[in-house]
């Protein structure tokens, strides 16, 4: 049997179809599904994707069944067209465009208008009025198959393109300034002349005979496949070599032969809003490209967005009507033909289409459908609207939602029109999304007086450290210099829900001067800027925000993502309100309360350095008395909010460096506030002073170094518990101990916590229910998490750190070299974004089979920041944590993650299922389908 | 059948032997032995250390048997001395000891002198003169036995021992200076007082009949197990509580009732040299604790010794003679006696003993042997010298020296007499041994102008960074304020074999008056100060040192170490001086060539920093490229240097910021050199600062980012490679690349690697082997390490960033908290000097196993701090590493603990065959033995 390459496509019934993506490729594999599905396409074939390798492989040769193949398929398009390759009269025109399994847009070579020459152009001059249109095209065709397949181009990078130089030198004799203003007559000459060129550079003549053309068009597109231009595209976008091109050879249609004649693009709903409302545009005898070229007015295809249009111009009914009129009323027959056909189209691809068509003497052809492109809103809208009209499960419309494109509908947004009309100065990383405008202060003290005196402020720093907390908690936004996507700033930033633009390396700020400088731009204390932290721009000036709003949709998608989805979500909260924000969003307890704020906060800093100053635990002790009310209170605040859901607080974190000043002016100030010399507290800023902090004096070593810091933060959190659970307030607190790498680590802070919690117990007469746990982030600590789950009840990933010393990256310092990791394809994500499944993967694996293997019920969750990250959610999943933890703002989004991650496993797990059912294990499959390929690879 | 819980010694032969030491305890077990032996022992009896266990399950109470056997045992002693005990004819006294598995030196009870009364004493008496010996006694008795088993002791700490206070009284009263000026009649009173003072305070007499102090005496020894004492001994030393003490009782014989009877102690052989010559020394009519109380001068046993230490006392034969006679001139047939017994001893035991013996009435008693302690140089020429004369074998003699007492032998020492003048004024970590005196300078910029001048100069530096590499190379000592055993003086000392004191606190450095003060004491530049980096000890002055001589002997248990290790031992250097002095002392290779001296030594660092500077590859390439000459030549010197031997090099691996000067001083300097303004040097400082630079831009990050980095040194290294080879030397040249996490980083490095062997081959003409492997360091590194073996040759493992990174220790900040983990038992060892078994020794086993599924010949090393470390070694070796990499002076001590590690682990094995061959399989023996265990424990 000879092998198939050549699959046609038309009215007649196609040979392919949607499923064939891999050997039609997608432009292939749709044109075959219009055609099946009754829908007007101009007939064609596609030349496989299989034969792209062949070609390769054979060195840039055919197997001789090819050219036998193409001969009977072009034949085909002539009897279905009523048109003939080559004729003088009526002569079929062919276009031949590349398609790959995935979209590669612009990377590879199309050919229009193929079989023209002096002869068969007379053909498609029906009238007189054709004869430029006729012309224009050959010159064009000239053009495109002289560059494109000839190789014409110019011969090196400062020479312009040789084509355009003969048209300037032409026009520039005849005086024309437009291409457009170019007669027949001129258009002969230039064809005259780009055939000289082409004879005089290349050596050759141009072809005339339209089968030479077509094959050379053919070449020419398998060619393009391994142009630099696709094997740089294919490089970035993890596209195998392997895959291949298919060439498509389509009849030529033309929108642009008469008033009879238009071409137009439509979405079947609006992609903008989602509404279900047909949407497109049309010009009346013009090519598809015009449409899109911005030369002419497209008009509305719909009377009813032909109206909108007019009204939102400022354009008379009459005006309209006569011209701008819309195909609905332009060629109502078109029109219904149009509507049924889209209807079908999303009938059969359960999905709003983004369409192109074709009216050549009102005879309507689809040139194209492919899924539309829309905002997040529209996705939402689209996928409910689908299930409840009965196109789709609700699995499925889970699925149309891009998780992370809901952060859009979270937060402000500049008003686009605004936005336009602001003068941008930086761009820095989209750290923490949404929009702010505000007047420029340099610190947090300024922010927070500011705020006081109810200032809109941004608060504008080279790096923000916890100190800078309270000012961060009252601007509206936060811009950075350094530090990236993961820096304290945009970390806390994300936290809070608050716009941050990180790492926005051109600014040059001068604290001293109170300026900020990029270019030539100045910006001085108290001028107001913009910033865009969902793609880090940074603008001069105010710009308007308009606020989100959660439309029906949306609460409806959430809800059956909360059915659907296995893993719990949580959220990272310290503060009452943070609580409160994130349990709106669906938030099922906190899965991180730091408790590094209740140290900073107003007063406390005293009692906390007076506390690092004292020389010994009597002192401490004393110091940290003052603090216990304090902290009471915030747990207080915090269980209620979150009453009957579960809060994970974690013991004190930071090293104590970073509750001294580091700057010389604060430490004056604190000199003098404590009542001691400058000397002593820079000698105990530089005692304290650490190389790799990372990996220093913190965690719950500071707990083990200083009991009595476990023991106030334990009194304070009991305490707070016992008074709420005398009010009837569910409370459920679970207790991390973080940095444990050592089970006795572990173990002697436990002690403090239970024998605190006996007392407390003891003191207020009550009890309550609680959990203490470790947050697994040393690698260490993965590794003895069979010995730690002994007495851990719950773990939490603490992914950052994990990562940081897993792959030996801090998270503050990696820019410098992440970026070329990216591009050099050594990392294929940034690990603190998404996480590095096959490295610290291993270690959170690792650690769930040895801690279950311990403690079957043990609680597993995750709190570093790739429990928002979707791609890492689906592995989490995977591995069978029982919850993730965000940030307030990324709750809903973690929820449908996890709810797609569930879906998608389940489909995976179900494909497996049947592909054992076949091949009686998976590894066999594997095994059987490799050899099949092997087999195949030899034979070719 | 009745359980046995006493076990009887003496001359007609004893029911134990020194292999039941688990149930007799160390000393019980020797004594037992010895009679066994026929050695004259003091008959006596020992209840064994199960009886501990049931005394405390049984609440401090015996079962009935024990009565029987203690009194049936007891009688067989009088039988064997003719003594009666409680008899007023003739009485026999017994001392009660303590005795446990392990020695545990004064942390429990010892009762002597046991069984007098006012009626016994008299039994004593035999003559007149012994009338005040015999009052003496007894009042030692009361006193010991009533502070030890009545309890009478100071009410509180601030207070005088109470009976202490007595004696003080009464000495007051009679005008007493000294306790030998108390008549007869003096110590008949004290006894009085005593007795009263016991009643008074305990409102009971003082016992009198000789049984109930015997079982007052048990019950003491048995209850100091859980002293306080022996509780935080045990903690500190890890013996279990179970183990319990045995209790000794003995027959006591005295060498203080005349001159025909004497006490002392001997060691087989000099326990200072090795030297195979008995050593003793004895006191005629004396107690054996006056022997060591150095109240009376000590006399010679040996003839040869007595007339050694008279001319080095300069006292003549006559005096000699007449005064201080040997014991074989004063009794020489108990001479004759105690030599029999010392070589049957010796003879017995293989090893050089420890011994005590009592003459009394010319009768000769051993009271104790023991295995000898001993210099490292005694060490090992009594084991070369046992192993010559017969006694052991060589593994015996291998396991009989510790191999870090070998460090003794290789450094020059301070003469002993000289350093006891010295006054020490602080003392800090002993961080690189060896010792050195100096005048102080504290900049290795200084350190270098003077050492020119030829002064010897000790370097003191707060810490110390590579910029001081020249100065600390040409100090003799180097003495730092911060930084602990592992920070980069520690490192760099040990790498250069120099003597290193750090982190010693109590330092104040001030550079700008060029100071050190400690206390009261301040040190100027240029002042003489001496250091002792065995001990950490720093004292004022000069002290005259000595250099190390190895011995034949030494010669030869290396020997016999490198024909029974399975390990290689290659040594960190990175300098041709430094890899002789390494082969000297015997190693196979370089397993650790640094490089980064190659970018900073000379002018060097200012292409380095013209580099840093340069704003695009062309510029760094300009730079880098004044360096190629200079690393080409240090290059040779090292390969000619190793010829014949691997070397392992490691490309650049610092951060780019430790090359740029940290300093304003520097900083400006560094500018006018440069010709460039100050303020670019402080940005680009600024610029290349990092948060936590062991996690940053550095390792294979630095030859990824600037790749032409990579390149140049690959160039130095085969252009080197191939102009040696040419000269028919062989080089083996084996390059590492640093801080691999991910295969991607590998292969992009080995790329460059190989690329320039290929271009260096082809211009030189010639080829060298070579290998590409990498250091594992990263804990992602060893979880990819089947990934990066396919094209890695070989492994390394940096097992000192992997402990960083996997326990997320920062090794230069981890002092502050390690200090408590130890004391708290957290961590048992300061992972960076022995590594972590458990968990980061898990990486490692994970990365051996995985790289040699992958490649199985996969070569495998280790060239971090640990690859010196006797207990390390013994881990890499059951891993199943190829080498081990240490610093040149640590060669010795690693080829020692490498055989060490063959020969235990061959034991374990042997022992694990034996247990299976019994049990079926080890697990299940160790299931059995559990059983066995539980029944038994059951039943008590």
């Amino acid at each position: 049997m000879v092998k198939q390459f050549v699959y046609f496509f038309g009215p007649e019934g196609s040979e392919g179809n949607a499923t064939m993506k891999n050997t039609l490729g997608g432009k292939g594999a749709n044109l075959a599904e219009m055609s099946n599905l009754g829908i007007p396409v101009p007939a064609g074939f596609t030349i496989s994707t299989e034969m792209c390798a062949v070609y390769y492989k054979m060195d840039r040769k055919y197997p001789p069944e090819l050219k036998k193949q193409v001969a009977e398929n072009l034949k085909k398009i002539e009897d279905v067209m009523g048109k003939k390759f080559g004729a003088k009269k009526n002569p079929l025109l062919v276009s031949v465009r590349s398609g790959a399994r995935a979209s590669m847009p612009g990377m590879m070579d199309t050919i229009l208008n193929l079989g023209l020459n002096e002869e068969t152009l007379q053909g498609l001059i029906k009238k007189p009025e054709d004869e430029r249109f006729a012309w224009d095209s050959y010159r064009r065709f000239i053009q495109m198959y002289g560059d494109v397949v000839m190789g014409l181009k110019p011969e090196n990078k400062d020479e312009e393109d040789p084509f355009e130089v003969v048209m300037h030198e032409l026009k520039h004799e005849r005086k024309i300034k437009n291409d457009l203003d170019m007669t027949t007559k001129d258009l002969q000459e230039l064809v005259k002349r780009y055939k000289a060129i082409i004879k005089k550079k290349l050596k050759v003549e141009f072809p005339t005979d339209p089968n030479e053309q077509l094959w050379g068009a053919i070449n020419a597109v398998f060619g393009s496949w391994m142009n630099d231009r696709a094997i740089r595209y294919r490089k970035m976008n993890d596209i195998p070599a392997e895959w291949g091109t298919a060439v498509n050879v389509q009849a030529m249609v033309f929108g642009n032969m008469g008033p009879d004649c238009a071409t137009g693009v439509a979405f079947t709903r609006n992609p903008a809003t989602g509404e279900n409302a047909f949407f497109g545009e049309y010009l009346i005898n013009a090519q598809g490209e015009d449409v899109v070229a911005g030369i002419r007015t497209p008009q509305q295809v719909t009377l009813k967005g032909s109206r909108k249009w007019a009204s939102e111009n400022g354009i008379s009914e009459k005006d309209r009507k006569t011209n701008y009129p819309s195909l609905e009323e332009y060629m109502p027959e078109v029109y219904q033909q149009l509507v049924t056909i889209y209807l079908k189209l999303e009938n059969h691809y359960k999905d709003m289409q983004d369409i192109e068509f074709t009216i050549e003497n009102k005879k309507l052809y689809m040139l194209q459908t492919r899924n539309g492109k829309r905002t997040a809103a529209a996705a939402v809208r689209i996928a409910v609207d689908m299930v409840n009209e009965g196109f789709i499960s609700k699995d499925e419309a889970l699925l149309r939602v891009k998780p992370s494109d809901l952060d859009q509908l979270l937060h402000p947004q500049f008003i686009k029109a605004e936005k336009g009309k602001a003068k941008m100065i930086a761009r820095g990383l989209p750290a923490s999304p949404g929009a702010a405008t505000g007047r420029v202060v340099f610190n947090a003290e300024d922010a927070e007086k500011w705020a006081e005196k109810k200032e809109k402020v941004i608060l504008v720093r080279i790096e923000t450290s916890p100190e800078d907390i309270g000012g961060m908690a009252v601007a509206m936004g936060i811009l950075t210099a350094r530090g990236g996507m993961t820096s304290h700033a945009a970390v806390v930033a994300r936290g809070m829900g608050k716009c941050c633009v990180s790492g926005c390396g051109t600014l040059q700020i001068d604290y001293k001067a109170r300026t900020l400088k990029v270019d030539n731009n100045i910006v001085k204390e108290g001028d107001w800027i913009s910033l865009d932290g969902s793609t880090g721009e940074v603008f001069l000036g105010k710009i308007a925000t308009q606020d989100a709003s959660f439309e029906g949709e949306f609460g409806t998608l959430m809800s059956w993502a909360d059915e659907r989805r296995v893993l719990k979500v949580r959220t990272n909260a310290d503060t009452p309100k943070d609580s409160a924000v994130a349990r709106n969003f669906g938030a099922e307890g906190i899965g991180l309360c730091r408790t590094e704020h209740m140290f900073f906060e107003g007063d406390r800093i005293i009692a906390v350095r007076e506390m690092i100053l004292a020389d010994d635990e009597a002192g401490r002790r004393k110091a940290l008395a003052k603090l216990i009310k304090h902290q009471r209170d915030d747990f207080y605040g915090i269980f209620k909010a979150m009453e009957g859901l579960p809060v994970t607080i974690r013991l004190l974190d930071p090293p104590l460096h970073e509750f001294l000043p580091q700057e010389l002016e604060q430490q004056k100030e604190m000199a003098k506030t404590m009542g001691i010399t400058l000397k002593k507290v820079q000698e105990k800023v530089e005692e304290l002073h650490e190389f790799n902090p990372m990996l220093g004096h913190r965690g719950c070593r500071l707990g083990i170094t200083y009991p009595e810091i476990s023991e106030i933060q334990a009194r304070a959190i009991f305490e707070a518990a016992c008074d709420l659970s005398k009010s009837k307030v569910k409370v459920i607190p679970e207790i991390m101990i973080p940095l444990v790498g050592n089970v006795k680590e572990f173990e002697h802070q436990r002690k403090i916590l239970v024998d605190t919690a006996e007392q407390v117990f003891k003191e207020k007469k009550t009890k309550v229910e609680y959990m203490i746990g470790t947050m697994i982030e040393v690698p260490r600590g993965a590794l003895a998490a069979d010995e730690i789950a002994v007495n851990a009840e719950f773990f939490s990933f603490g992914t950052n750190d994990l990562t940081q010393m897993t792959m030996g990256f801090s998270r503050d310092d990696a820019a410098r070299f992440t970026k070329v990791y990216i591009d050099g394809k050594i990392l294929e994500k940034d690990p603190f974004q998404t996480i590095d499944q096959d490295g610290v993967g291993q270690l959170v694996e690792i650690a769930c089979k040895r801690g279950r293997k311990t403690r079957p019920n043990i609680k597993l969750g995750v709190c570093g920041e790739h429990g928002g990250d979707p791609a890492s959610i689906d592995f989490f999943h995977r591995v069978g944590l029982n919850y993730v933890s965000c940030s307030p703002y990324r709750v809903p989004i973690a929820r449908l993650a996890a709810a797609q991650a569930a879906i998608n496993n389940d489909i995976i797990r179900e494909m497996k299922r049947t592909i054992e059912d076949a091949y009686g294990n998976f590894e066999s499959a594997v095994k059987s389908v490799y050899k099949e390929m092997e087999k195949k690879f030899k034979k070719n």
